[in-house]
């Protein structure tokens, strides 16, 4: 007897028929014995039918009022969800973010959780046999404004409420069977993992990966919530998402992962004088655009330096915004922009204790003929920025010198 | 400098152009020097496609449910209007039933107000210059379950909140000029009235006049609320719903109303025994029947009576069903039931004070050559029961007796 979460995203309740076959799921989990909280997303294209209408009346739609309207959308499917519980016979009651006061900050559009006040309410409903249904994605301020989560807000959603009520586990029902050492429709031979460690998660959701946000996968961390991810139209077993243990093997790369759409800026001649970083990547961050892989380059002897970082590609003309405003200031500093790059990195936690990764690597991607354009590492991860033209094959080249369509024991 | 509410309906918020129309309204009310509270019903369909989107799930959706789902319609007209009053460069913030504290009984699907608990929330809001719009038709109960008003729910949400606040006026928005002498498409000179009395809005909407619904008259009459009842469509003034006074001029007949798609059932030879008639009527009233117009008959030294009802046309079938279980019981008691009949009305409060009323309406039916085959009064209603095939024919008959095409001074 446990306490399940499951999670169903917009695509596995696009109709009628798909919540009979989510809320068949629940009712499962809830006669093999588990209390059952299910957290639902908007159906299908819901969401983005709130987000025209709102476009159709002006073209800068406030914060405040995008949340009041989008988050009609998941009211919408617990209450169906609850029907199709209800149809089926069996005991079940919507709760809206605010009714199981799952209290956010005002960040309208991309709210922190605090906490979620009704924890008892919840409870009291699962001990009457009832299955719970919460709305994904959305929740109050402390004035009671309601607030949206931003991008995978209902998977925050899931965890949170898995934290809260001690869930044996947090079930994430999408349109993928569970996460792949690569993205298999790169990378034929992509394998589907078994489980992956929190930390590996994090870093192949921000190289690309997308089947999951970090910000679920940071709090499932935090609290240590077991997450599994899973398809909702296949009963093939997925993929854990769990806490770093001894029982359980570290590979030494756990996957690969392929971003793409990445552009290099490079201020050539910027002066050479202390915390002219920190000035450029200040006003930077104050355009809302975000870095990473900067390299600075200070010629010996000489007054100026070279900076050179790596953004998305989306960016480009904000940087461009930003160098003109820096050209009256430094006049001497040229930019330069190459848009057509790619990062492929690989990720695993065994890179904590083992060398020889990164030569691994690089010897892979020059034997398939790819030109590394840029290097970085962290403790778990080494990415390599190479040509976009080259980034599928510098994949798949990876994926295979890291034997990751090999299957490690109990991985 | 006043408090005004103004209520727009579903037809009046079909889509971006009329929210911008009526976000033009609420915004020139507040540049007339006025604190501005509106109302919103869903738009146009869209109640109509959550209800259908829940019966696409399932042919019994639970009450509750069904109140979770319909709420998001007039959360998503909030959010709009907002949007569209900010678009035009004004203040405003949109409050869901919940957020305005609208508490009401548990009563899902038809539930009543209790009380406004966040009335100094939406008062902070207008002394800081925003216009304030209010989801309609919605509440929550004491345990924060989202509740619904049932038909005509807005309107009764829009006078709550005058009521509240104390507004001077509570304007309704609709897609009609205001109340009329009569149906209009029924009576080609039918007279748009300058005002109208609580309780006569009251009897004629009863009646089969369906601008309005009479709980939100009712609880207007209750607090004094003014109502003003006016088309979105264009500028001209409405009909104020309002309190008797001696400065309004008394008419003896102020409308006529034609009510359609009724049927009388008699129950021939039911027993003549004490508590029949009582025990009959308990049991149409558990079968939800609604029942007017009870004529009893007991034929002199016989040992049973002759009850004849008028019911809606669509309430046949549970009587027969009901008559079924009664032939068991009251075995010599047969039902007839005649389903082809209408019901004209003519409504005034000078009928208190005048006589005569009744036999000018006779008359004029008569010289129509219109049968009458039932007849009921109330202190301010005088009603005649006639074959529907006349009932067009018997309006016009009574509105040009009484003379309702002319204006009265100041009426």
């Amino acid at each position: 007897m446990g306490l399940i979460v499951q999670k169903f995203g917009g695509t596995s309740l696009a109709n009628a028929e798909l919540f009979h076959r989510a809320a068949g799921r629940c009712i499962r989990a809830k006669l093999e014995g588990n209390k059952v909280v299910v957290v639902v997303s908007a159906m299908g294209q819901h969401t983005d039918e709130l987000v025209d209408l709102a476009y159709q009346i002006t073209d800068r739609p406030s914060r405040r009022e995008m949340d009041q309207l989008l988050s009609t959308g998941e009211q919408v499917s617990i209450a169906l969800m609850a029907m199709a519980i209800h149809h089926a016979g069996h005991d079940a009651i919507s709760l809206t973010g605010g009714q199981v006061g799952l209290r956010t900050d005002k960040s309208f559009g991309r709210a922190r959780i605090r906490e979620i006040t009704e924890r008892n309410r919840i409870l009291e409903h699962l001990n009457k046999g009832s299955i719970v249904i919460v709305a994904g994605f959305q929740g109050v301020d402390e004035a009671l404004n309601i607030t949206t989560l931003g991008r995978g807000g209902s998977d925050t959603t899931a965890v949170a409420l898995a934290a809260s009520l001690g869930a044996d586990v947090c079930e994430i029902y999408t349109d993928v069977d569970g996460i792949y050492s690569a993205d298999p429709r790169i990378v034929p031979d992509a394998r589907q993992l078994q489980y992956i460690f929190y930390d590996e998660m994090l870093e192949l959701a921000s190289l690309g990966a997308q089947v999951m946000h970090s910000r679920s996968i940071e709090l499932a961390k935090n609290y240590g919530v077991t997450m599994h991810v899973r398809s909702s139209f296949s009963e093939r077993k997925g993929t854990d998402i769990v806490r770093e243990s001894s029982d359980l093997q570290q590979v030494i790369v756990r996957g690969a992962a392929l971003k793409k759409g990445l552009a290099r800026v490079e201020l050539v001649g910027a002066p050479n004088r202390p915390g002219i970083a920190s000035e450029i990547f200040r006003r930077v961050a104050e355009h809302g655009v975000i870095v990473d892989d900067i390299i600075q380059v200070i010629h010996k002897g000489a007054s100026t330096a070279d900076i050179s970082f790596t953004v998305d590609k989306a960016d480009v003309e904000s940087i461009r915004a930003l160098h003109a405003e820096f050209a009256r200031e430094m006049p001497g500093m040229n930019m330069e922009v190459r848009d057509n790059l790619a990062k492929v990195s690989v990720v695993g936690v065994g890179m904590r204790t083992h060398t020889g990764v990164a030569g691994r690597m690089f010897e892979a991607l020059h034997r398939a003929n790819v030109n590394i354009e840029n290097i970085s590492t962290s403790e778990i991860v080494i990415s390599c920025v190479v040509s976009a033209d080259d980034g599928d094959k510098a994949l798949r080249a990876v994926h295979t010198a890291f034997e990751l369509d090999h299957s490690p024991a109990g991985a």
